[in-house]
């Protein structure tokens, strides 16, 4: 592959795309008082694609948006809160979704269905509506493109940094940038049709795209990104990624097949990586950063299959975690996870390391298997020989902190 | 449903059974020095049955007991050692395993292909083959009808307990007996054609027993026992449970569809759910026993699958270490289950208290559910309300202990 098409920004937000604002106020959602409610906007109309939990128990934001996006054809914003879900909330949880729009509506002077809701937090309790409606007044007060980084800061639960990546690209000779923030570090399994997870990526671009493009697009990246990444297996109710582009760029729109619309998904799937892996950098508790690559396997679901069993191991993750090159957990994961296998033609790798060939272990010294696995960031390739397919996962450890923030976290 | 038709002997063990002897000694595989090599024998020939993981590096002595119980007709034996569970160690592997078998015929002057073998612990090193053939040496000698306690403790890998259970029942007026033993408290998960985990169970029985009946009795009676525990929701590449029936009670024998048929698998049924739990008791760590009840699902899949989805959900196993009565994480982990769920009819109860109705929490309090999480045990019921069929699953939490155990383990 040459080198990329496009370039990252630099400290970008957000708002690097043009005609994007934001902000992120303490709406009083969340106990510690720190930000805790979003607004993304553009002057613009924006087309707006989006892919979201498969969760049976879908939150009530998830459910809206789902509809709005059927529907509508423009829109002009998205507002977020953290604290509070809204997930298992019946009717009136879905009333709240829509009055979160009616408000937001209301206070930037365009109509209710042109906004996009999301919520992440607490699975099971109603918003507090009051709370609610102050902090969306303020947050349309406080839109402003210097405020990108407040909108970052204000989606995050237990993630313990903000996550966010902005690039640009030459379309036809005119700079067009994309720009995303996520959120996410427990509940991560995404499976958006797919995702499994509590994330929530919202991406900004100014380029202008043909909205069938926009969805494939989207649909292509977040499979090869969050709906490669798991930290838990555990996916959420809430899980949300959406794009608006304004065409604020006056590129022609991109519509698929032509080298520009290459460009421009290159440039989002490289946004929506960096996201993802910020995410997994983030896990709970987590200590290692671990990639599974699965290579020649009989199919992709196979390969996938193999190395999201792997990553979602519990005996693999603990053993991680004490930095033990234990590999006989990632065969035995390997073949529960319904894979077609040859025991006699796998090969495992740790890093450059050769630890299985033929199935067996091969004579490289154990001290020198462990002292990769110590590392804080390693990659174990799994070669099956049993085909062409390949797949990439991203995971981590799970450590004692892991089980401290999960025994912990409600009350 | 009536009293049991079987009766529990207290302080019997694995050779209750008329005509069965054991032995369980020190053939120097464990580090700690503690036994590790255990020997079953009947005088009298047995049939046999066996279901095995399904795990696709299925160890050596996997393949070799599918094997000789596909062509053989009677049995005489069974070796198990721990310490080693000559997993992933290829031809070198399978020799080694015939090579129990054999050494074992030697000594018992019984023929190679009528022992069964089984091997549990650290996967990818080769047996230690002088060490084993001592052991079953030494085994063979001390071979007893008083000796059931030692081999019982020689199956034990994590284990912090052994687990046994005997039972009586009358047929034909006479009287037999059934017993097992297991071992199994980490990579616990059966799915045994299917079982997951490491998770070894010897059952023996005088009753007569036609094969083709028996086979039917271990294949639902597994389903019903093993296949519904998990500790950590990983698949051993060794599970295994075989039965041994010789007929020493001296019944007309056992075929399907009469009432002493029944009984018999009754009792049977008893002793596996006994071993079950008891290895679910011993999960690594564990602090609390979790019962997960489906109810009025679509079909015994679905409640099978929503079950085993929240019983090895990791936010939902860590929740109830804490105590903690989040049970959003439940109805997420229900709703990614693939099991089909209404959730405006969906029903949680913990223990006697509805926690969630109309897929919403109700107006207890939370300190109510949290006094129920607090307890060692406690039930999880999920009604679907979406049909007839219902599954109950046995788990345990997540704790630190857990995690230690498991990222120390290999060194």
């Amino acid at each position: 592959m040459k080198d990329n098409n496009f370039e990252l920004i630099e400290g970008g937000d957000i708002c690097s795309p043009s005609g994007f604002k934001a902000s992120g106020i303490i709406a009083g959602l969340k106990k510690s008082g720190a930000r805790d409610l979003a607004l993304i906007f553009s002057d613009s109309p924006c087309i707006a694609a989006g892919t979201f939990t498969t969760c049976a128990f879908a939150a009530a934001p998830v459910q809206y948006c789902k509809e709005v996006l059927k529907k509508g054809k423009r829109f002009h914003a998205v507002v977020i809160n953290s604290g509070n879900a809204n997930a298992c909330t019946g009717k009136i949880g879905l009333d709240n979704a829509r009055e979160m729009a009616r408000i937001t509506s209301t206070e930037l002077n365009i109509k209710d269905k042109e906004v996009l809701v999301c919520s992440t937090g607490r699975i099971g309790v109603q918003l507090p509506m009051d709370k609610i409606k102050n902090g969306i007044k303020k947050a349309a007060v406080e839109l402003s493109p210097e405020h990108g980084s407040d909108a970052s800061a204000a989606i995050m639960t237990t993630d313990t940094f903000p996550k966010k990546c902005a690039v640009s690209i030459e379309l036809e000779g005119k700079t067009a940038k994309i720009a995303g923030i996520a959120k996410g570090a427990g509940m991560i399994a995404p499976e958006m049709k797919g995702l499994h997870a509590t994330m929530i990526c919202i991406i900004t671009t100014d380029a202008a795209v043909k909205q069938k493009f926009l969805n494939k697009c989207v649909e292509e990246c977040v499979e090869e990104s969050f709906n490669r990444i798991t930290v838990d297996g555990d996916m959420s109710t809430n899980d949300t990624v959406l794009v608006l582009a304004n065409g604020n760029a006056g590129n022609s729109p991109l519509r698929s097949k032509s080298k520009e619309a290459e460009k421009f998904k290159e440039a989002l799937n490289f946004v929506m990586r960096q996201l993802a892996r910020q995410i997994v950098l983030d896990g709970e508790g987590a200590m290692k950063f671990v990639t599974i690559k699965v290579e020649k396997a009989a199919s992709k679901q196979d390969a996938v299959a193999c190395a999201k069993t792997v990553a979602n191991s519990l005996l693999c993750k603990t053993a991680w975690f004490g930095g033990d090159p234990n590999w006989g957990r990632i065969l035995a994961a390997a073949g529960r996870s319904g894979a077609k296998l040859k025991p006699e033609k796998f090969e495992l790798y740790l890093d450059h390391l050769c630890a299985v060939r033929n199935g067996m272990g091969t004579d490289i010294p154990e001290e020198k298997l462990a002292e990769i696995m110590k590392n804080d960031e390693f990659t174990l390739r799994l070669v099956l020989n049993c085909g062409k397919a390949s797949a990439e996962v991203w995971t981590n450890d799970i450590s004692y902190e892991y089980v401290k923030i999960n025994a912990d976290y409600h009350t």
